[in-house]
């Protein structure tokens, strides 16, 4: 007699623990290759490529850089990466609203990591869905721009709990958005106590200093504990 | 169970439904009950709270009015539409980072839609997987705002693709944001060439007259097809 004619299976457990796993085997691959790879998170339009074109040249040839840049469609990211002479690869994600770990791998795999230190992965713009998929960056960084409002920690928690990192980006058009800068660090700092915040601006470079030393000290760190 | 202020109902994505024909079930259901849906979509930041709170306050009691506010946490959003005397409803949607039909649905058989004319769905803040999921609307809003970026149909085409109306938000701050909007508009027209646009501030009100007009257009144009 057949009890279970059909299978229910809950797909999104499986995958979130696959990916855990897959997860890992990224880290450890990458600790092997001695490439730090930060993984970029935001919404839409907070200011990811900018971001990310300001720390590649304030890091100003210290390391050996390259990119993967994450998107549903389109290249318009990769293309201004590339204007810096950075090695950088496209991903489109076939639909998904972000990169898994096994995504992550295929671009690794894809990139000479003989010749490269640091490796910036651009994630799909979504406050929501990166958050649940560790692709085994050595650390999270997430960007919340002023015009997006101080209330996203309530709204999207999960994203503020795993990442290490909290960049306030667009501090140049605060005078004209209502953000209480000081309330959202506390409903940051709420859901996730070990989170470092830095305010600056992508478009003037205004802040970037601390987020610099900050990230250099990161990669320090990382490299003795190889 | 009391509906208001509001009611936080807890959802979850149910993974094996046939979204497209829940869809359609929502559609002639709602037909059923005279009851226009509108589903309000954008990424986190882009103003739909604001917008729908102008959009309420703009119609002006000439419609009974609903509101369901669809987060993964929180419920700020809620708070702010009870303050206008509105029923509104929060879902919960227990990490899932979109309203799907079958969740919608849930939230629709909780409402009082006998004493209802309209009702908007706010969404999740995210510009890729709500547009992958027919709830069963009307029709279908998207909002970017200023601050985005004019790229964003380049990056996110889907949302742009499935909209019925595109409302360019916070033009108040338009002159501190390097927006090209004629290069957005058309953008998103070769993506979808029967998308309105409008361009207006949730903030200001301004541009706020001709959405109205065509939204009490299309509720018109929606009850004479029942």
């Amino acid at each position: 007699m057949e009890l279970y004619p059909y299978e229910i299976l809950e797909t999104k457990e499986a995958v979130l623990a696959d990916n855990d796993a897959e997860a890992e085997s990224n880290r450890k691959f990458l600790r092997e290759k001695k490439v730090f790879l930060v993984n970029l998170m935001s919404s839409p339009g907070s200011g990811k490529t900018t971001t990310l074109l300001r720390t590649i040249r304030a890091l100003n040839g210290r390391y050996r850089i390259g990119v993967m840049e994450a998107d549903v469609d389109g290249d318009v990211d990769a293309a201004a990466v590339a204007s810096l002479g950075v090695p950088v690869i496209q991903l489109h994600t076939g639909g998904s609203c972000h990169m898994d770990a096994s995504m992550t791998r295929r671009g690794l795999e894809r990139m000479d990591l003989e010749s490269l230190d640091v490796i910036f992965l651009e994630n799909v713009g979504n406050l929501v869905c990166p958050a649940e998929f560790d692709v085994g960056a050595a650390v999270r960084v997430m960007i919340l721009s002023i015009p997006e409002g101080d209330d996203k920690p309530l709204k999207y928690p999960l994203m503020f709990s795993v990442s290490d990192v909290m960049l306030i980006n667009k501090t140049d058009v605060a005078p004209v958005f209502d953000f209480d800068t000081e309330a959202c660090v506390e409903r940051a700092k709420t859901l996730n106590p070990d989170i470092r915040i830095f305010s600056l601006s992508a478009l003037t470079g205004d802040g970037f200093p601390a987020w610099i030393d900050w990230l250099e000290d990161a990669i320090t760190r990382w490299r003795k504990s190889l």
